[in-house]
This record gives C-alpha cells, structure tokens and sequence, in this order.
C-alpha cells in the first residue's frame, strides 16, 4: 500500500507504481468485492469468506477512495450507512482479476469453488465475461444510486 | 504470502486463492524482475531501484520456488552463485504482468518511465508483446540453462 511502500518516489515502472495501489492482497479483495460478489457495504465485505479485520478494511477503503478506485454513496435506506462502489478507475482494473482468475483456474484448479460455467467463460471467451461484469455494475449503479444517472 | 493469510483454507474464490501465492507486491515485482527486466542473481535484483530488502528477497524467493513459480540453477561461472528463472507456471503469469502494465499507463501515465513503444505496443497489441516477452524468455533458457535444453 501506498503507506507503506511508495515504489513510486523511486521507480517509474508501471508495475511497482501500479503495486503502490493494488498490491496487497486485501485491496484486490475489496475490488474482487464490489466488481464480482455484490458486496457494496462495510457489514457485508467484513462478512466475506476471508475475514478481513475491520481495521485492515477501514484502511483499505479510505485509500481506495483516496487513489480515486472506489467511491462512497449513501445508502438509500439510511444516510448511516454508505455504499461503496466502483470507479471507472476501479473498473478498469477488471482485466488484472480476470487474468488472475484465468492464472488460478489453470494452476489451482482443485482448490477452487466457482460455478464451472463461469469459469469455462473465463477460459474461453474473457472478453464477454468482462462486458456482461461491466454491465451488471451499470445495471446495480442505475438502481441503487440513482443521483448519479441524471 | 502464504504464511500470513492462508485464504485457501477458507475459499474457493480464484482471486483469493491465487493471491495466497502472488499477492504481495515484493513476490510480483521479483517475477517481474525475471519476466522484463532480466535481473536472474539475487544480487541484481537487490539492486533493483525498489530496494527490496535481503530477508524479505530470500523469503519471497523460498516461497516462489516451493510455490513453483520460480526455479534455480548453479550460475555457470560459479557453483556458489544461483541463477534464477520462471516455470512454466511462473511465466503464465505475463497476463496479469501486462494488465496491471496496461492499467498503470492509463492511469499513472505521468509517473512512469518506459520506452515510448513499448509503451504504445502494451496498450495496441498486447499479445504480440506477450509473445515477444515469452521469446526473449526461451532465447536467455537457451544460453544460460544448457543442460535442461537435451
């Protein structure tokens, strides 16, 4: 994280920058969370699969916002709460978890829990698998935050 | 890395699984250091402009290597010295390299510093600089791993 590594104050190389953001592993699971799993609340990413600490999530998302990747609305039913969704920046970051997705499908096989027509998707047509993501975020961001589609 | 969060004891999600093993952004940028940049000593790749530390080097590295991400060969002027390079399941990684490459120059455009073509190539006909990367890849094996080439 940016806190604690900055690549980018030595190196000009897009890989260590991009890593400044992304490389850490709890960060791509947020963005795994709001791109794939529906996972828009602070309540619903703690209760994902992997346990993630609620200091190690508050910090995650408040970089995220800050680097641009993941914005805050609030939520409809009670201005307490907020929904965090994706950036187009943070949707632009659809092609790394489809690779690293592609990579563990073909290296990790027995190990994963994925719907098998899904992951033939993945496998064969990547480029539809991303258009049909992309779309189910429209469609969740016409409906659930409205103020924004003006 | 694997021996701080073992998320494949509690998913079966294939970007979780996969970032057990690659996601930490010292482990991306040693297969980096092997996939671009041609750094195959321990002693290059300490150099790196990152600055990464010794212990944490020798540690990503281990675990690469029992991973099967990355495997090592005596240096042929010298038995004490170790040339590093990427298996097959190491370099089936380019895809991920080339995404998180293409997200960057998108968006960090201003902080980076590569070859203006390679920077255009990347972003028009990222395959062709996959094969490309794969070639050059076969062509160092070639000259500096006799033996597994009978």
């Amino acid at each position: 994280m940016v806190a604690t590594t900055q690549h980018r104050d030595r190196t000009g190389c897009p890989v260590a920058c991009a890593l400044d953001i992304i490389g850490d592993h709890w960060t791509l699971l947020i963005i795994r969370n709001l791109m794939f799993l529906g996972l828009h609340e602070y309540k619903d990413m703690l209760a994902a699969e992997e346990r993630i600490s609620t200091n190690i999530l508050t910090r995650r998302l408040r970089s995220l916002e800050r680097e641009g990747l993941v914005a805050a609305a609030p939520h409809p039913e009670s201005r307490r709460r907020k929904l965090y969704y994706l950036t187009p920046m943070g949707k632009d970051l659809i092609p790394v978890l489809v690779a690293i997705s592609r990579w563990s499908n073909r290296h990790m096989g027995e190990l994963l829990d994925i719907p098998p027509d899904i992951k033939v998707l993945i496998e064969t047509d990547p480029d539809r698998f991303i258009a049909m993501t992309l779309d189910r975020l429209d469609a969740w961001e016409a409906a659930n935050l409205p103020s924004r589609r003006t």
